[in-house]
């Protein structure tokens, strides 16, 4: 009845945070993680936290001896890397979640000029973008999911309500983010040292970040026109999160009141999703750990512009637990199986 | 099925841990929670983390009102405030996890030179230690239990083997403990505030704070004669934790192999404490939001000292999370029911 | 020669800073350290950092009895307590450089809608805005000095270049500002506890938050033309320092080398705004403890938007440090005597 | 008048925070910063903290065209690698203060047990052991110190005292010692990654670390005797500093003010050593960014036991500012030269 995962790629943060999720989910047996740097190690000596809880050893990839054993696999593999495995993996019959870049975006001329040529060109277009609040439907019963990264799901889900409902300018919109380290992924560089974030904080690669055009692709699609996104990203002193600020212009004057119910009603049946009441905002304690995302929309009482925020832990909701809520909703289990965890406060 | 739960005085942090174990855990249910404060207020405005997922108010404590609707309460109440509290639950038939200092000394006297007059006299005396390492067979029906501070869970599962073995001298042995700001509760102190304990470190209470002597009660207890223990606590810029190193005296020479091997051989059956691999040191992130306690052993290769290190999350394993494991053992439950949760880290 | 100062109300952050840079200040000697709640206590008991450097105990304030002794005095109090100290010490004939809110703004039903009846109408208006990059002419001689908060200097010094050329749109700008826990001074809040700040961000008072009026009073003075400014600050988990990102829409087609250009001019000459090299984005590990504030701006290749950034130290550029800035322009002195210092970087 | 100076391997944080304090010493010219991976790269591009301050490129190392530049150089090169460099300073005639530990021990046989072979064996045991509190006399025209580590530092300044009067018993000693993340320096390792140091603490090459040799032969000089100190280092989530706290048996039964009063006299003409009133602790924050070591002792009222304390900044006191320092003395010059500032706090 257990369904057979492996994680390919499992030895950064996003891997370790998705052997932690998979490991308490009631439905999901661990068969495989890979690590060609951490092959044939003890998974338990590389992550002391899940010492005693695992018993495996990290392999190599080698999708012919691995696709026997597994029904579904999470790629957590650097863009352009990823693309090739999961095209074997797939041709192997394996269901696939992709946290890679690599089949995320649905113009091919877009993912070039950010990321240069595709690899596995076959695929490109036909996963299901993986935001459940929006593609649920789609979900149900696919085999490539791309799982958005985690600035497009900060981004997107305080805004696309508005989107929908025409209710705001499609430009400008400015998305300003501030994530923690750990979006950067375990990654041997010295901005990434502990002496250089902390007490430190940044924008970098303004307008100029890889996520901007995932970003603008869901928004343009909720607005049914393009939509101009500036997005700039912020480097924050803390492990976990992402809060975004998104700022809009109301088509029409909006009222504190209308804004609040326009995020009620999108996000009424969404069980990750919590709209904040008025005078409340979006904050990292409140979402550590867990898969939710916390949302919240002021009006400027005397410019009537319009804010909208949100919070998320950019490791869970902002891949490896969106990744699982993907696989539950494929699966047709109830969304929150394995993942409806009290955050981690204070 | 399901046992019926209160926490009293359940607006602080180990407070809010407990609301959040709980609430995981299959065999409770949360009926009340008290805060003379917070009276009337929503668990979830008060606890962001909390939105969505408990529907409660915390209530004033009325023991006569709250008795009938219960089994077990937790009692998370300052020393002093606590113990009448405890008293009048008792009286009313209802089992009692008490996790201030009101009941863990032994010797009145004690007590009474480092907390002031006992407010319940009656009842002194009569808990169980809630280590549930030490006392498990005690635990088994208790109907008061005094759940040990974070200190000295930290400081004796490192070192209790060793005393037990009458292997180390009793005399002096020191304990340095290092503890995140959340061990000194959710208090309006200004040296709790973020700009005086972030970039710091410092010692305080150096051989004065109020744990030492509930660490060398329950040493003497092991070794069977007086412990001379000097205790300097350290505060951290972490939220969680405690990491401990105690410096320990071979009475006989003593080898690496040895010590390791007596470490394993102590914690064999018990389920929440980790002993690591030579080589390996304990860590905060390995443990974080968990009821585990790592601890390791090093004996000075030039000098033959012995120490014994160990780390654990304050708010789990140094209180919230042992009251939920002495009451599984209270219960006849596994010891593990609704606490085995993988660290979160990074 | 030496000019004798007092700091009123100098037991919080800013008082401290402003002891820090008094003491190293080569035309400045601090003769008298106000403080009701400390009045008796030695500077360097209260402030350990000071212990050796400042032989000096708090007094409680008397203006009558300062007034003789000192020639300037730098007000750290907060709003409507700080505007009657000023009248009396205005009126004994000290110069002052006030920091808290009383006097800044220029319009008195707007002061009034924010923060109350004003404790002293006489003198409201009557001081000189102490931003030294736009006022420094006034400042010569000035008597009365209100010296501006940390937003608001953190937000106008990087677009006021552009709303001087009328190079952007008036409304609407958005100022998506950071800052760490010491803007909130040294006050007993819960919100404020190292354990509710470590690991957490978030955004407050949206739209809502009483520096904004401060900063379009400026930025409209500079455009000429009322400027709409939708101002969101956010709890950074950082001691000091504040990072802007201010949203803005060209006018007319901007290229990046005319930003770039536009900043370069109009801080050439000012020698604590340092304008980044394109690819550079400010950070507040290069400003930390030194008056410096670094300035950029961007436009986005695609839209054509424009983000002008900044980071100053709030507790040096936001305040202490631009008093004594002001001051030395008041003295005739140059403008970096005793500020220029090299950041503390780590 | 000015004395020409350069650093050598000025590109890390020892690097930066001498370039830093250089900068700002009345007497000191900073001729070169030399870096082999920066070589030709503005030192404000590389440390954006300086930025408009020295107009300098860092330049590969070669010896032959430095020495003509400069009268002193400041060697902050990995062991190994700074002894043939030093060497070949000295033959040209420059006097070298040595930020490495090739210089640092006595003993050949135990430099080589724990370094290696030495690469420079006609210098060793010629330089003076840059602690200026011990060692004044000697620096006064010295050609070669060898500054001890920051872990000496931290760890001797506390307990010499009490061994000079043989006070306390020469074994056993523990050092438990708590260092920010700097002193690894800016090293790419992956347990120097904020995601890993952060919310984290642990003890880390227990009774194992480089540092303890130096410990060891400082403190048998002061005893007059062979002296065993288990030194345990600890890594803490702050960017700078060290706590340390030294664990002593009196010899004697040894009073609350006789140790006190010990301390006082032993730093009674040390400008850089301030002995705390009894029931202050030393913190970090007191020291950051300072040249101050601040030191306490406690002995336990209950076991008779001494704790003895101290706080430093690592980048300062424990390396480039007593390098400084050194240099004062080595000149003639007031040891408080360009050093003597406030700490950056909070």
């Amino acid at each position: 009845m257990d369904m057979k995962v492996a994680v390919i790629g499992a030895s950064g943060y996003t891997g370790l945070e998705l052997l932690r999720i998979v490991w308490r989910h009631p439905r999901l047996e661990l068969v495989a993680a890979t690590s060609e740097k951490r092959a044939g190690q003890d998974v338990g000596g590389v992550f002391p936290a899940l010492r005693g809880l695992l018993e495996l050893r990290f392999e190599a990839l080698d999708v012919a001896a691995l696709a026997p054993r597994v029904e579904v696999a999470f790629t957590c593999l650097p863009h352009a890397t990823a693309a090739p495995a999961v095209a074997a993996l797939r041709k192997a019959g394996v269901r696939v979640i992709d946290l890679s870049a690599d089949f995320r975006l649905r113009d091919l001329a877009t993912y070039e000029a950010w990321y240069g040529a595709h690899q596995a060109k076959e695929l490109f277009g036909q996963a299901v973008y993986g935001l459940p609040e929006v593609y649920a439907e789609d979900l149900a019963g696919a085999q490539l999911v791309a799982a958005p990264g985690c600035y497009p799901t900060s981004a997107l889900l305080p805004m696309l309500p508005f989107l929908r409902q025409a209710s705001v300018e499609a430009s400008p919109i400015f998305v300003d983010s501030k994530s923690g380290a750990s979006g950067a992924g375990r990654t041997l560089d010295e901005g990434l040292l502990f002496a250089e974030i902390d007490e430190n904080a940044r924008a970098y690669k303004v307008a100029a970040h890889r996520h901007g055009p995932d970003i603008e692709q869901e928004a343009s699609r909720a607005a049914g026109e393009p939509v101009a996104v500036t997005f700039v990203p912020h480097l924050l002193p803390t492990i976990r999160g992402i809060v975004s600020s998104v700022y809009l212009q109301p088509k029409r004057p909006l009222s504190q009141a209308a804004a609040q119910a326009l995020l009620e009603e999108a996000y009424a049946d969404t069980p990750f999703v919590r709209v904040l009441s008025p005078g409340e905002t979006p904050s990292l304690s409140a979402v550590r750990g867990s898969n939710f995302c916390d949302v919240a929309a002021v009006v400027d009482p005397r410019h009537g512009t319009l804010v909208a925020l949100s919070a998320l832990d950019n490791l869970v909701k902002g891949s490896g637990g969106q990744g699982i809520q993907c696989l539950n909703l494929m699966c047709g289990w109830p969304e929150t199986t394995g993942l409806l965890e009290a955050p981690l406060s204070p």
